[in-house]
């Protein structure tokens, strides 16, 4: 097998071989597009690599002739000649990681060809940019020396001669920075800068390969599920010239406006600069309008290029372009990340388009991303003038939180409560800030910014490019003119509309685009689970019901009981007098009935199924701590605490070292038997009530924390009671089906016993996850759950989504067992994982019957179903 | 299939369809034995009646015909004529439930009967108590009428009488009896004690059959694991009369003593009784020898009887006899029960009378019991004659604790600490307080009374028949003449002599029958599975060693940390100066490395399985509350707080909710990474010290609560660089196997990928058991487990013997997948269920290597493992 292709000796098809840049530089060649002629060396390469530690020995030869290849077919030679052929060497796996490993370019360059590329430019300032980005660039990637020394001598040398930007220093200074630059590797790695070229690319391709493996790749691969032995492959490309005088430059164009998902062509060009400077947001850019001005044939070529690979890829495509002397060179294209509001619209226009079928459309959005369309704006009432600052609209949605400088910070903070990190920039560097905060604020860049890609593909609100605001990171203040922000004062973006308010202020729920009703009805055509939506109120039914929940999975009594219903549970577990105990009961039962009608009454025709009561015991007893400082500030003020130290001699009786694993859920409704009583009498007589008052609705009970068939049992047996006495009394005949949580491994274990005496069970993966692992999701999150992620010994939050290995078999010898002991049983999941895309994969493979998630999941649930009955390629771990 | 077998027409080996008592009775009958006739209503009658609600009506002419055919055999008719025909009815199981279910006694006696009887007999005080005994009988068992409406009847005769005991009152008072108890009876249940004889025996077979289900009958099948479905069989036996006169009389026997095991017969004898008077307790015997003088040719004849039985069973028999006017009966025989001493002694003699075999031996000892053998019993230099009371030495061993005076005080108190009951005598309700108990004490009954019976079975001290104890249990008080024993009062029972003591008072190590060397050995021979001990000292591993445990399965470092290092634990974790922290790590690593250089010095040759820290976190800090109490106490007293707020505040920040689902075991390794890394390191320093000193230790590293296979890798990496850094140090080569906990499901679930990077696995049962049913044993027995086994929703205590559906499910599951992943994986077992014999014959059958268990069990299970090699009988369920 060859180890590396010519970009014009294959179809591009092979994405898994050439990585997506590679296949589509193929692709475009074949396409007749003007791309720069290079190479591609597989990713078979990047792999065989991560085995030995070291690149193949027998690539580099394949590399020579390819060199060769590339000299005839452009005329210039590498490394010498008077028309000196410079490379690019960049990275390219099979799924984009935008801006995650490592490119190098100017490669060839050195002190006999810069002066080639004087002679050949008639631009000393060019040729000598190109030599001090190249020994930049190899210093810091492939050297691995700190980029902050480069950048000390540029501003040493900006400051020396009053500009403001790079751009702006004169051809001896870049000469200066080039040769100081090469003194400072030298330093700090003798020898390691080769003159010649050919080492140039060898050193280049190896780092590529390496940094498949850096920290925040591997970081990008864990957020985005992307498996850690696909590689990456290397493209090697002649390099063209954005910077090679006023009529060059370089630009970022998409077909569709990934911010709206409008049919409007949207771009970023920036005169005289290389394609990193637009990435990286330095300098502010041009419309595609006013490079039409700037060079009208290539702006019109452009857009015939645009619509021709539109076409081809029948998606929105974002493409790299540069103009060198007036002449157009497309350097990649991709399928273009979009907001989730674009993703819905293009996808329901593109339908009708006649350019996909509805199958297609329902698989171009990502499920989770339809939470963002409901997220909050801001309200219309609030001024825009009342905006503390402004930038580019470059992600939407309204966040609120404190202001931090860097992403330790932002970590660290955010444990507290929300956070928005405010930086300069941002670079891969900062993935783990961005991930903790809410919102992103930077002083610079535009929409195709690092800040902006990375914050639209995490659903969060950004505004880039706020060029007003001057942010001192070290200081940890951000000024403008008229005020600063400081770290720890509260901001409010609008990423919406570009602006920055100091303070919380009014949001309004967002407009959800109009084509989502289509989308999601296609989804609803092709998925085969069924979406429930975990509701304890009227108002949450109602909002499932509307986000289209086909039922409640979930309704959790022991929310019910919060709030100022507290003290009666209170007084029905701690009162010493049985009458007093009797009347709380008394009084919890009417509330508990007025609850139980209005949720059938708001799911009128639709299942409703109600979990008897599952808190741990603290959650509804007095925290004995919280009694002890009370009464030692009781102490200090002099006045007695009897009354409490009675209170926490009572409550003691009843503490637990580790609530989870003590008296709730069913052991709870075991050993205070009229409590669960009551609920089952409150349950029957609400569904009587729903019946007499003409209404459909359908309850089930479900009974919590189930170790054993024979607490099941006995529930059931109480409960059919209940049944009984309430037909008896009322004449109407009720049917309940009654089920259980699976949400202990021996309920799982024991599911064929169980499932004898169930008619549904739904995996309450939250406990579920917590017992298989023996992790308190609560304490682990605080205390080390973050740390296990960030090094990677857990390769994903097993309470985010599913663990298919060890929860997930669980899930799948229950599921298998309980219906062979019961033809009947209905099989559903009603924990987190139920809103989770993955989760929904895995479970819709196991054959399951429905999901109940929260109601702002339950869109993207229909969705992730729908997703996983269309794709058929996924395997079964 | 006939329902029912005359005794006669079976050889008795059918112990399934016949239950233990009918299988006895006809045996012996075959043996030529004087057994009076009667046939047996097999077992299937029970089953049957169990599904249906109802004894099968097919049954009853059944029954008819065996009745005739005892008249014929007897010459004596039922329910009238001159020669009263009486019956008794008696359950019979397949195995042994001593008291718990149902017996009526002279059956077929009515107002003319009696006339009869007394005609018969001469003896009108014998017949109207016969008749007494009867309606009361037939009133508590048939009916369900409470007993001490009788028992207040025979008082309030006793009384106008001015007599003790019911065998002191006239013939008249027992006619006025008679007459008031069917006055009772008919008041409670009008027309439901009939007067016709085949109807009483009607009634008496159902209640017989019903009472396999009674509440202390299940109790007591859970607490030996008899299975629920087996059913009892009902035995109809002609009565013969102790309480014919002063030539009559009823005894038990032993044909080895069943307290000592000596070759020595050993009985009960009270003349003028009925069988269940002896068993009560309610009146003192006489011995075998003062039957000798009674009845010299019973006598001669019931030594001989003895003897051939003994030699029929090859064990020792337990046998119940009745003496009528001078004619000797045999009513019962089984297999006596025993104390472990006996039972010990036993086997090994009996394997050298070449009664039976060693095989056989190993399976006569209970290994529960073993533990027995070595428990505290009264020093020496303890004068008897400071004892406050003394009786019969029922149940060996001394036990000391409070006072308690009712069963549900006993299961109460229990909760606070050890328990002694103190009853004038114990009944099948009493089982739950004896369980609870830590010792009895009665002052009613001799060694073969329930409370005798019942304490052997369930190896705790007993004295019975401490006669000089007035036991007032409403009041709360034992008296003699000398003082009083109140609720609350600590006592020390010596179960070996039968003394009392007020307090507590010096005990001594028991002795061990040397026989036991000899059974243990032949074990050995036995057994497949490995035996090793769990044991943090170097006390505990020489006792260990000393039992026979060829290793230590598990030593716990975190044991070592208590006491005064625990101060320098909480250095390492809370100290803000990293200096601080490091030499707290170095003063431990020099504690450590000596902890291990003994541990590996006990157990030279042998190997040794260090367990690298597993609390949970807040076993080693200061608790938060009470150092709020603390607080408070010193804020009363006028004293500053500050240095304490600060501690709260600093361990305020390691505080979980739930610390058995948080922040220990290999977490705590690999966030605390110097701490595993010290004991480590301590490990090999010890290891290698051990080598230099000439000796052979085996160590092995085994890191706890692994959920996922890369935390295994992580920690074996590191334990690989301290290995190879000691070697390099020393250069002496160290091997050392590492392994892990199997005590998360999910580590079971993944043991295939956990075994791929693990040289052994150990089952942590108890973590394993309480995160497979999501409960805290701490938690779960002061609040409901023991209410849950009461109950019956568990069957059994899952902490004390391995669940097999759940948790012995993820065992087998884990063991077959650990080994098809790593060919030389060694697997054990080292929760406390290593020491039970249930599970060791549950993890015998699953191939386990070895379990691991406290040093006083071993020897225990050393014997089940044996047993489990020689059974080949037991299912794998």
């Amino acid at each position: 097998m060859p180890q590396l292709h010519d970009f014009s000796a294959t179809d591009g098809t092979d994405r898994d071989l050439l990585g997506g840049k590679g296949a589509g530089l193929a692709r475009m060649i074949s396409l007749g597009l003007p791309v720069p002629p290079g190479f591609t060396i597989t990713t078979d390469v990047c792999r065989a690599a991560m085995v030995t530690g070291e690149v193949p020995d027998d690539l580099w030869p394949e590399v020579d002739a390819a060199v060769v290849r590339l000299e005839q077919a452009t005329g210039r030679t590498f490394g010498t000649g008077s028309t000196p052929l410079l490379l690019s060497v960049r990275s390219g796996a099979k799924f984009s990681m935008p801006g995650m490993m490592d490119t190098v370019l100017n490669l060839g360059v050195n002190d006999e060809v810069v002066k080639a590329l004087i002679d050949w430019s008639g631009d000393p300032h060019f040729a000598w940019d190109a030599h001090r980005r190249f020994v930049q660039m190899y210093g810091d990637v492939v050297l691995g020396i700190d980029e902050n020394e480069f950048q000390d001598v540029l501003s040493e040398l900006r400051e020396a001669r009053g500009v403001g930007d790079d751009s702006d220093l004169g051809a001896d200074d870049l000469e200066e920075a080039t040769r100081r630059f090469r003194e400072i590797v030298e330093k700090q790695r003798p020898g390691e800068l080769p003159d010649d070229a050919m080492q140039q690319l060898k050193g280049a391709v190896t780092a590529v390969f390496k940094s498949w493996n850096t920290k925040r790749a591997i970081e990008y691969r864990r957020i985005h599920s992307i498996p850690d032995d696909l590689g990456t492959a290397a493209n090697v490309q002649m390099m063209v010239f954005g910077d090679l005088g006023d009529d060059s430059g370089t630009g970022v164009c998409f077909t569709r406006d990934p911010g709206t998902g409008e049919k409007a062509i949207y771009g970023d060009y920036l005169p005289r600069a290389q394609g990193e400077d637009v990435v990286a947001g330095i300098r502010n850019t041009l419309t595609l309008d006013q490079l039409a001005g700037l060079h009208p044939e290539c702006h019109r070529q452009l857009l015939g290029i645009m619509e021709g690979l539109e076409s081809h890829y029948r998606d929105m495509c974002d493409i790299e372009f540069t103009i060198e002397r007036d002449v157009l060179y497309i350097l990649q294209t991709r399928a273009g990340k979009r907001t989730a509001a674009a993703a819905v619209k293009m996808a329901v226009a593109m339908v009708g388009e006649g350019l996909i079928d509805k199958k297609t459309a329902v698989t171009r959005v990502e499920p989770a991303s339809l939470e963002q369309l409901h997220r909050p704006r801001i309200a219309d009432r609030v001024k825009r003038s009342s905006a503390f600052a402004s930038g580019v609209a470059a992600s939407p949605g309204a966040a609120t939180g404190t202001v931090v400088f860097s992403s330790d910070e932002a970590v660290e903070q955010s444990r507290n409560g929300p956070v928005i990190l405010v930086r300069p920039e941002t670079t891969p560097d900062d993935i783990h800030g961005m991930a903790a905060a809410v919102g992103i604020l930077t002083s610079q860049g535009g929409k195709t910014s690092h800040a902006a890609v990375v914050a639209r593909g995490m659903g969060k609100p950004a505004i880039t490019g706020a060029a007003e605001l001057l942010v001192d990171v070290g200081a940890g203040i951000a000024s403008t003119g008229t005020g600063d922000l400081r770290r720890g004062d509260v901001i409010t973006i609008d990423g919406t509309s570009g602006a920055v308010y100091q303070g919380e202020v009014e949001v309004v729920a967002p407009e959800v685009p109009e084509e989502l009703n289509d989308l999601l009805a296609w989804a609803d055509e092709f998925r085969r689970l069924g979406i429930r939506a975990n509701a304890d109120t009227a108002e949450d039914a109602a909002l499932a019901r509307g986000r289209g929940a086909e039922g409640i999975g979930l309704a959790r009594t022991e929310h019910m009981f919060m709030g100022p219903r507290l003290a009666i549970v209170q007084r029905v577990i701690l009162a010493t007098d049985p009458a007093e105990s009797e009347q709380a009961l008394a009084d919890l039962e009417r509330q508990q009935i007025g609850d139980f009608e209005t949720l059938l009454e708001a799911m009128d025709g639709l299942p409703v199924v109600i979990r008897l009561l599952d808190p741990p015991l603290h959650e509804f007893l007095p925290s004995r701590l919280e009694l002890e400082h009370e009464m030692l500030r009781r102490v200090r003020a002099g006045r007695p605490i009897d009354d409490l130290q009675a209170m926490s001699d009572q409550v003691a009786r009843w503490e637990e070292d580790n609530p989870m694993l003590g008296l709730r859920g069913v052991r709870l409704g075991l050993m205070v038997k009229d409590l669960y009583r009551m609920q089952a009498r409150a349950a029957t007589t609400a569904l009587t009530r729903r019946l007499q008052a003409g209404g459909d609705p359908h309850l089930e009970i479900m009974i919590p924390l189930v170790a054993a068939a024979e607490e099941l049992i006995r529930m059931r047996e109480m409960i059919e009671q209940e049944i009984a006495a309430a037909t008896a009394d009322s004449g109407v005949g009720l049917d309940i089906p009654i089920g259980t949580m699976i949400e202990l491994p021996r309920a799982a274990l024991t599911a064929g016993e169980i499932a004898a005496v169930a008619d549904f069970f739904s995996f309450g993966t939250n406990d579920l996850t917590q017992m298989t692992y023996g992790l308190s999701r609560d304490d682990a999150e605080g205390l080390f759950l973050r740390d296990y992620l960030e090094q990677g010994i857990f390769s994903s939050d097993p309470f985010q989504t599913l663990d298919r290995a060890g929860v997930g078999r669980l899930v799948r010898v229950a599921t298998r067992e309980g219906r062979e002991a019961n033809d009947d049983l209905i099989v559903g999941l009603c924990g987190e994982h139920g809103g989770d895309p993955e989760s929904i994969f895995f479970v819709h493979d196991l054959g399951l019957d429905y999901v109940s998630c929260s109601p702002p999941r339950v869109e993207g649930a229909r969705l992730a179903a729908a997703q996983a009955a269309l794709d058929t390629t996924r395997e079964d771990a």
